[in-house]
């Protein structure tokens, strides 16, 4: 069975360090990198795609609300014009700077409130997909599994990886439970690992309270800003092949083609 | 003769306007647009790329430093892996939003001091060039004539257009007056025209004393942000006509094939 | 009867202009002036409390959500403790500067979306109102007629002035209609001069379908940044002065001791 | 004899962090806290106010150019004017807040480029040094030992206390070594306290090539955001203190009186 295991980098910016990027880089398979609208600057975004580069690791934009202070996770209400112009012009700069770094941007995934937001709103989710197919229809959307915006990008005939969350509780509803909620995010590799191995084994998100939700998954994302990452991401690795999984990356799975 | 008419546009800022860019598109052959550093955001740089289309506009990107409030009008001294990166970036946002909107970017044009660091620093131009060529050796660098951003362009082996200001007024040594000193913009149409006019004649920069600089020129600039800029650029539009000039778009011009 | 006239000013932002606020100055007894936050930075802060002094027109902050590309009018979540401190912070910017032009700092007035969501919203009134408190319990609150943020203020204990709109429509409820909705913002000096007599006559808000809430107000607020600004203001102070109104500074109004 | 320790805090921004506060607010006796400019945010100003209270640290701001990609470490040129007025606002800022928390504003400390062209530039120093005294005449500013920003301070009639810094090497003209020159920032322990002895016993600044220059100062200053910056901070004061020097708080320094 083929998996794809990812992780959210580049999230520096300026004087300010964020997560262990190049020991992240030599795990993961695929990597979704800040541009420079809640994390990253044009440096970071650049050193971290040439970094991409010699892991081999493939690369996709991580586009955001315009919102440094809050990293993004504040919601914002942007009108549906302006919110394509926002994801196409971070897409821009992220394929541009790829690009000239002989690299190829083969995946987009929305950072934070914006992936909240267009996860459970269908017309903001259209938006967001319409922005991403304008710009080029053979992305890959690396979407929450099940979510409005999973649905929102098969419906436009896009290329769907439908994501799950190795350190992140899940709601009944299938919704990453809210950071200012306890047991939200889960730090300790342990409780990752065992997270991840009881979806595997489901076939399906499973929730705090144990409910199952059947939903396609092809990739699996640990992210890089937390406490214990590294070793998170190392164990969760191991656990997918040890349960037979191949780690690939998106643009190379079956699944996708 | 061939000349071309450029403008720099797409300077408003979400809720505040700068200029009559729909006119100003009505009467330039090249626009250069700002990419969100030291004006423009995504909407007003969507906005100002499907109105360059309408118009059949050529159009660039105007880089600068990251620096909203100063309006990318101050020194910064940036260094110099930053700096390509910054202009990288910039570069690829715009370029990828013009090509959603079934546009090409065929010029660059650094703005502001960005512009005349460059100018004047040969260190500093090649940075930029580097940068530039990087992204897309095909680009046309739309530079201050006889600058070293000028000469920079030519020795990396990119086409240069040199460009005169018509509302700026020169120092003996060929650059721009700064913007601090009495004279330094010409806000008057007929002060402009005269100003292009005594250029044209001369074949040769001609400075607020009268020193003549004979340097290669293929471009004239008519600022939008003044407060007679679309009377400026129809009076010496009118005038360059008159005086026998084909206006063209920059990629369209013989002397840059 | 007394009244206060009032308006939002200090709206530029480097470059960019905002309003005719030398003139709104000469007309309004009270200026809410923007804290760098969604419009102003230092030097504009500076200079339109300079010109407040010389009008004897009253000062107060105008604190806003971080979000300078949104004017502020973008709704946040920001969490309780973060929404404190921004507010703070800019209450001290300003009273600070004023303090430094010899102005003291008598009242605050949320802007946008802050203002919005706190007419709305009882608990994010209360934390708006608890960082003004803490700040300085003498300050006026100025607040919409009959709004969460009005009550939360009356509760604490702070001295609230009432404050209604010329230039927009009110819903059935009592709030500002939704800028994107027809017939929101009135631009017309006929249509705004008719609104407050209206009101005025009515003792009450008037709602766009006729409805009446009855709602003490003190304040009559006239926005710098449409197109008639200075028309209707002026016409909307000859009005109320013809209907036998006395306009006062905030701080000398009666009702408010 | 009597010296100060201090240190640069609050210098974390949104969801970044950098250096450990928390323990720097118990080893040092007063600190310059960051505005909102070059780094720190509402929140953080804050919550370090509030630390540096149980602490019993005296407090100072920490004001800088607006730059929060380049950590205020790029220089900018910036009109006097406009200096004053961005001084001004950080010291009401971060005035105010103090004041909410119980404290009170004592000194100022200009940071990074700002300090840096400041000490170089005696017009900027002067522009500097009006704008902290037009703010309150009474504050302490905290500037580089023998610099020219020291030299327009005592000239203006404030108070000045003349800051060495234990981590960084000077050149032989007493300037700050460019971060930018290998063995500018001193990072081990050793290293540093040695270096702070030698000027202790000199009684003067010691260039990294041994000369010495006789200037007064007051504080030592250990920079937050060093690798070994709580080491370091450890171990200078323990060397202070053994070579007998009393540490206090800058407002309670009789040489400040």
């Amino acid at each position: 069975m083929e998996l794809n295991l990812n992780a959210d980098l580049g999230e520096s910016f300026g004087a300010w360090k964020m997560g262990d990027d190049a020991t992240m880089l030599s795990i993961v398979n695929s990597a979704s990198i800040a541009c420079g609208f809640h994390a990253g600057d044009p440096q970071i975004m650049r050193r971290t795609l040439h970094a991409a580069r010699r892991n081999r690791v493939s690369i996709g934009a991580h586009p955001a609300f315009p919102d440094l202070q809050g990293f993004g996770r504040r919601a914002m209400h942007v009108a549906p014009d302006e919110l394509q112009a926002i994801v196409l012009y971070q897409l821009g700069a992220l394929a541009g700077m790829a690009r000239v770094e002989g690299l190829t941007m083969t995946h987009v995934k929305p950072h934070g409130a914006l992936s909240n937001m267009a996860s459970e709103d269908a017309s903001m989710a259209r938006n967001v997909v319409q922005a991403i197919k304008a710009f080029d229809a053979g992305l890959i959307l690396l979407a929450p599994a099940g979510s409005e915006l999973d649905a929102a990008g098969r419906r436009a005939g896009l290329r769907v990886a439908g994501e799950i969350f190795a350190d992140r509780a899940y709601t009944d509803e299938g919704h990453l439970m809210p950071r200012s909620q306890p047991g939200a995010v889960l730090t300790e590799r342990a409780a990752c690992v065992a997270h991840v191995l009881r979806m595997l084994e489901a076939g399906a998100i499973v929730s705090a309270s144990g409910k199952r939700l059947e939903v396609p998954f092809h990739s699996v994302c640990v992210h890089g800003d937390n406490v214990h990452a590294v070793e998170v991401a190392h164990a969760v690795r191991d656990a997918l092949t040890g349960a037979g999984c191949t780690l690939v990356a998106l643009p190379d799975m079956s699944a996708l083609r």
